[in-house]
């Protein structure tokens, strides 16, 4: 039979204890969240609810074209006006979502003949990115400039590095300078991911780049979602005006894809506008990620020191992460589990996100509980 | 500089006349829509609004998280029920765009060792999809049911046939029952993108592998957009609960993308129920496209007798397609206009959707300027 051959992996995966399911949660859910990337606390904001009705009324429920047709709107304009802004780029531009805003930036950056030096602990969508670009890709150790200033050092003509700002499995944060460094010394572009540095890293939440001294340099693409800190959906691409535009004629997953809808993009800005007025919800999600770990080392547990509002805890087998995230959940807490075949180095964790808007008493709850179930 | 290339290109674009811009739309636009994909006029339908608002109300601006951690909401289940049910097809999987949808599903169906034979007319996503795929790809010359089969034959173990169900450029029909006898003489899977064909096609709008027969098969696989005749933003895939059970497990644009946003599935499913309850809507939206394709070739036009909804009318050259294009829309008309890279054939094009809910009206005053504006 035409697909039979699923079976097999299906047998496989339920034998390795490797099976996922989808769990459809109710609104109204008792569980204390620590497992969404909602690092800010707004995607249920009323303003950010607001800001996506808004859009709806005013523009519909879709974008109804690809952005160079029917699916830019003047707030697509808007929003991309504003995230550049707020980041300190050029231009922006946005993309349905963060993967797809990832995709086109590899792709369009790196063509025929180009060098893409990417680190080994990269998001899917940057390592698919690699794997669509005309381009050769290197792929050098986690976080290490020298590894890629010497895999630079190997090619001649076009070539760019590319990193995430903060990898989404531990929560670490990339050596940013030194990366550039490297880039500069060779001639080469920087591209870096910065889904889970937006809204939480830099000054008011502007950015791990921004932190850096990157921002709006002309060597310099940053990539981001409005999935997370923003709480909506979408990818955008922020650098050189001429990147951008560079993007708008050569990006397939920019010229071939609908735009983003106009409630996705109300939503976003209306987060971003939040966060502009109230930068201290930047710093307080880090806060939240430095106590979390505090008290989860205080309680003999394994967890990464935070560099953004992402905390790992090490779980001894997939199987016990499993059965640990379990436990939490029948004990009112919810937490991500990362397991093979999705974290790069085979160990599984716990992965717990810190919100700007946690209580003092949710994250010592939350660490009783993970305490209290450890395997 | 690091991006200096990029200037040389963006200077051939300009030579050849190529070069895109984006150009926002306001909200009032005055002009009249024949370059939309809103095939049924569903996407500022009220209900379809207040679906996006309610849901927006309800879960919030974003899903907060991939589909595996907090990213599947009670709506996003429904959405994928209510798909799969109208669609005749066991199970659904929502994704946060078509294109998503397409490389999930062309990659997690193509393992190493596998064989995928692709129509030369695929959309840019199907084509991304054969190319991150582990198996090989094998193009085929556009709408052949014999060059499938014969490359199929040449091949042994798992193996897929992969079309558009309507070609985007063109609006013409892929011959499904042909591609489904070439692959079940070879015990290959099919898999068809309706992009085009949901909510136009089949008995009210149930898309063209219904009308073919072919729903519910357990060797096809169909993947929609949710950013077309549904008026929303998304994209899914439907099929046999293994296949779906299948994507979960594997596909990384679904295990590594943020869920689609909460209003996008509200809107959807809101113009899913209105579909159901209102079938004439597809009707009506192709006998559109036949008055549009009737009246174009009366005035002399070289208009493609639409399968679908799309109608498509040549130009002489990319630069006469442009102007053609910029005159329709001087005189209150706007259409599409496709060219290259952006068509398979080279051929430039204007590029007119007919929409259920333009009057004979518009449909004249439409041809009216088209043939008064053409080079
Ligand atoms: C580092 C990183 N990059 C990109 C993405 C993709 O963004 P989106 O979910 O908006 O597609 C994610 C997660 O979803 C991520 O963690
Ligand atoms: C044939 C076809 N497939 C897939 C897509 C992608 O769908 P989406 O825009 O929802 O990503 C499109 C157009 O956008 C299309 O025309």
């Amino acid at each position: 039979m035409a697909f039979g051959w699923i079976d097999e992996q299906a047998a496989a995966r339920r034998r390795a204890g490797l099976v996922r399911t989808l769990r459809p949660r109710p609104a109204d859910s008792p569980l204390l969240d620590l497992a969404s990337n909602d690092y800010l606390g707004l995607a249920r904001h009323p303003e950010v609810v607001a800001g996506a009705e808004a859009a709806a009324r005013t523009w519909g429920g879709g974008a109804t074209g690809s952005r160079l047709v029917t699916g830019t709107t003047e707030l697509h304009g808007e929003l991309e006006r504003e995230l550049a802004d707020f980041c300190g780029f050029e231009a922006a531009l946005v993309f349905s979502s963060g993967y797809a805003a990832n995709l086109a930036a590899v792709t369009a950056l790196a063509p025929h003949g180009s060098l893409i030096v990417s680190d080994a602990g990269n998001h899917a969508s940057l390592i698919d990115g690699c794997r669509l670009a005309r381009g050769t890709t290197q792929v050098v150790a986690h976080a290490d400039p020298d590894a890629v200033g010497k895999a630079l050092g190997t090619h001649e003509g076009p070539a760019v590095a590319v990193s995430d700002t903060v990898f989404s499995v531990d929560g670490d944060a990339a050596p940013l300078a030194g990366l550039a460094e490297a880039c500069r010394e060779h001639g080469a572009g920087l591209v870096v991911d910065d889904a889970h540095g937006l809204g939480v890293l830099g000054a008011g939440g502007r950015g791990a780049p921004h932190a850096a001294g990157l921002a709006g340099a002309d060597d310099v693409v940053v990539t981001v979602t409005l999935s997370k800190s923003l709480g909506s959906q979408g990818g955008a691409v922020l650098g050189p005006a001429r990147v951008v535009e560079h993007l708008v004629n050569a990006a397939r997953t920019f010229i071939f894809d609908t735009g983003l809808a106009p409630a996705a993009a109300g939503a976003a800005l209306a987060a971003l506008r939040l966060l502009g007025n109230e930068p201290e919800r930047a710093t307080r999600a880090r806060e939240v990620a430095t106590a979390l770990h505090a008290r989860l080392t205080a309680a003999g547990l394994e967890a990464v020191r935070p560099d953004a509002a992402v905390v790992s805890v090490r779980a001894p087998s997939p199987e016990e992460a499993v059965q640990w995230a379990a436990d939490c959940r029948a004990a009112g807490l919810l937490v991500g589990c990362f397991r093979p075949p999705s974290v790069p180095d085979g160990i599984s964790r716990l992965r717990l996100t810190a919100r700007a808007d946690l209580s003092e008493e949710q994250i010592e709850r939350a660490v009783r509980v993970i305490g209290g179930t450890r395997p």
